[in-house]
């Protein structure tokens, strides 16, 4: 029996992450739950699964069990809670000191976060090799490459092609693109997930994003991973190796896939995905139209300069959504900001003080491009 | 520095190997190269690559290299010859004893014979167990399989998906199917292969045969294997592991992959095949039409009933597409052929003279049966 701790249980990936544990209680428990507002649905989870332990970074009044509130309450549990897995599913920069917390302390590690390994990516890997933990990515492209991987050599890997449905905005005119409503730019054709991811999804900022982590998990330079849009959202990813065989992983576009993979690696049950039906859709591939990502340039800009402009990029990312969101900008805006923020940063991030200073500082920076 | 003995160096598949080690002379070298009837070809080849022993199930005549010739020559080789690596590319039944006696010494069999394992699969297997050898597929489907199982338990299997192109005919209307001219057969959309194996991809009788290779090599049980067609040729074939998710091989069609990766095994290196260009043309799969292909349910039926069936069919079909290709028979006789043969035999082969004695009779029996 694994003990897994959710930091983020109330949303969409801690949500499905209970999913899984309710299928496969014989084999997994929770001891704890997080949320960063939601308290009420955390209690009511915590009622559901169990937990000893509820957290939150703001407060949580009355409880009958273990709590750990306030400013640095995920790192705090994180760095002293009994737990086997550490599943990180919270959104935003506040995913890297609890990861790097707990792989301090050697334990797994399952990361649904990306601002970790995008702000903080060399930090978390080599925490990984210095003290042994376990960093398993709960992401369906990042799952999918850690399966094609399987019982193969880094040193035989010649590309990693990172698959793309494109976003709800594929198919729009690129002359109404800038103007796409919330709405539509909500409409995934693929997947349900969180607000911020969807939009990154339509922008393809999330795709720069993963092949900035696909780099760090899977010791992979930049230039050797690529972008192919696969509308179908089936192929997951691919590894191309040095003989020009490819791997692939195909499913169900499902979370609690890669999810289960996380915890319960490196056994295979069944799972609630469903199968594939081959016949029903021909699955087909197109080269990236960077024209009608331009944010996704700005990604792979970051990527290259060093995760300084990285850290920038991502918290830019985070503030230009934001304001799309709640209707302030036009999303075509989006890149033009990330652009404009990124150019300031230079070089590598040396420790996690690095990371929150240029992420607070591009933040700052952002709102100001955006007023 | 691998030592390989080819045994069908001539045919299509020994062409190709040869040329697989000319491009990895730093950990390959021919020792042996063998042939049914081209000997000049053989001696050739021989001075080439400088094999020290060349092998003839027929006279060889004067030579400067060490031979084995006449009856039994490929399996006295392979019990006593000085190889580490034995390739078996022979045609027909003739690949059985030679596999088992290189299995019986422990060596690597790298196997491109189908008939070994669709006639033999139980010994062979009890022989790789037995002896601690290890047998290879050289076929795209198999090496695929192989590939997908990497890292993954055979227990975790929920189903093999065999991909087939469909041959030739696969576009011809159903009527005219049954008059198809060796021609029309013999164009085989994707692999250029020997005019056997190119009949049997038309009838489909090939993939029933690598079904039953797949039972013995994977483990997996006959219902759990299906074939899909997939007329690209790119994906080799899949796996199904129990939590629904797939792994899929995809590479070019390429004979010299699934060698090379044979003779090489566990290295990867690069190789002759090309990249495969996904945005060239979508991927898709049709469940197969039964009705196209009648000598395939034949041969399914055969692996359900038992090997001595299997055996049977196998002979059958020898002779019956012998006969087509000389333009004895239409297309259309061989399912009615094999099924009248088929019947007749019944249970499970014990050993090699049992496989041998049925081989026969069939053999007889198909003779009759098209006169």
């Amino acid at each position: 029996m694994k003990r897994a701790a959710i930091l983020g249980s109330t949303g969409s990936v801690g949500r499905q992450t209970l999913e899984v544990i309710g299928a496969h209680r014989d084999k997994l428990s929770v001891c704890a739950l997080s949320c960063h507002r939601n308290v009420g649905v955390l209690l009511e989870q915590a009622a559901k699964f169990g937990a000893e332990t509820v957290i939150c970074d703001s407060p949580i009044g009355a409880c009958s069990v273990q709590t750990y509130e306030g400013q640095g309450a995920f790192e705090r549990f994180a760095r002293e809670g009994d737990y086997d897995i550490l599943v990180v599913a919270v959104v935003g920069i506040a995913g890297l000191r609890p990861t790097l917390a707990a792989l301090e302390r050697g334990k797994t590690v399952c990361l649904a976060n990306k601002e970790t390994l995008v702000c903080g990516g060399d930090l978390v890997m080599r925490a990984v090799k210095r003290f042994g933990g376990r960093l398993l990515p709960i992401d369906s492209e990042h799952c999918a490459i850690h399966q094609c991987l399987k019982g193969n050599a880094t040193k035989d890997i010649k590309r990693i092609i990172l698959t793309a449905s494109g976003g709800a905005l594929r198919d729009m005119p690129l002359d109404r693109l800038p103007f796409a409503t919330k709405r539509e730019v909500l409409a995934h054709p693929n997947w349900d997930m969180g607000d911020k991811i969807t939009v990154d999804c339509a922008t393809m900022v999330n795709k720069g994003f993963e092949a900035i982590e696909a780099k760090y998990l899977f010791d992979v330079p930049e230039e050797n991973i690529h972008i192919l849009v696969h509308r179908q959202s089936v192929v997951h990813s691919m590894v191309q190796f040095t003989d020009n065989t490819y791997m692939a992983q195909l499913a169900a576009p499902d979370m609690r896939l890669p999810i289960q993979y996380a915890l319960l690696y490196p056994e295979r049950v069944s799972s609630l995905a469903v199968e594939v039906d081959f016949c029903a859709t021909p699955l087909t591939f197109e080269q990236v139209d960077m024209a009608r990502y331009p944010a996704l340039s700005v990604v792979s800009e970051a990527a290259k300069a060093g995760s300084a402009m990285c850290v920038a990029v991502n918290a830019a990312d985070e503030v230009a959504v934001g304001a799309f969101l709640d209707g302030h900008i036009a999303l075509g805006r989006i890149h033009t900001i990330l652009s404009r923020v990124a150019s300031g940063f230079k070089g590598e991030v040396r420790d996690v003080q690095d990371v929150m200073r240029i992420d607070m500082e591009a933040r700052r920076l952002a709102k100001e491009v955006i007023c």
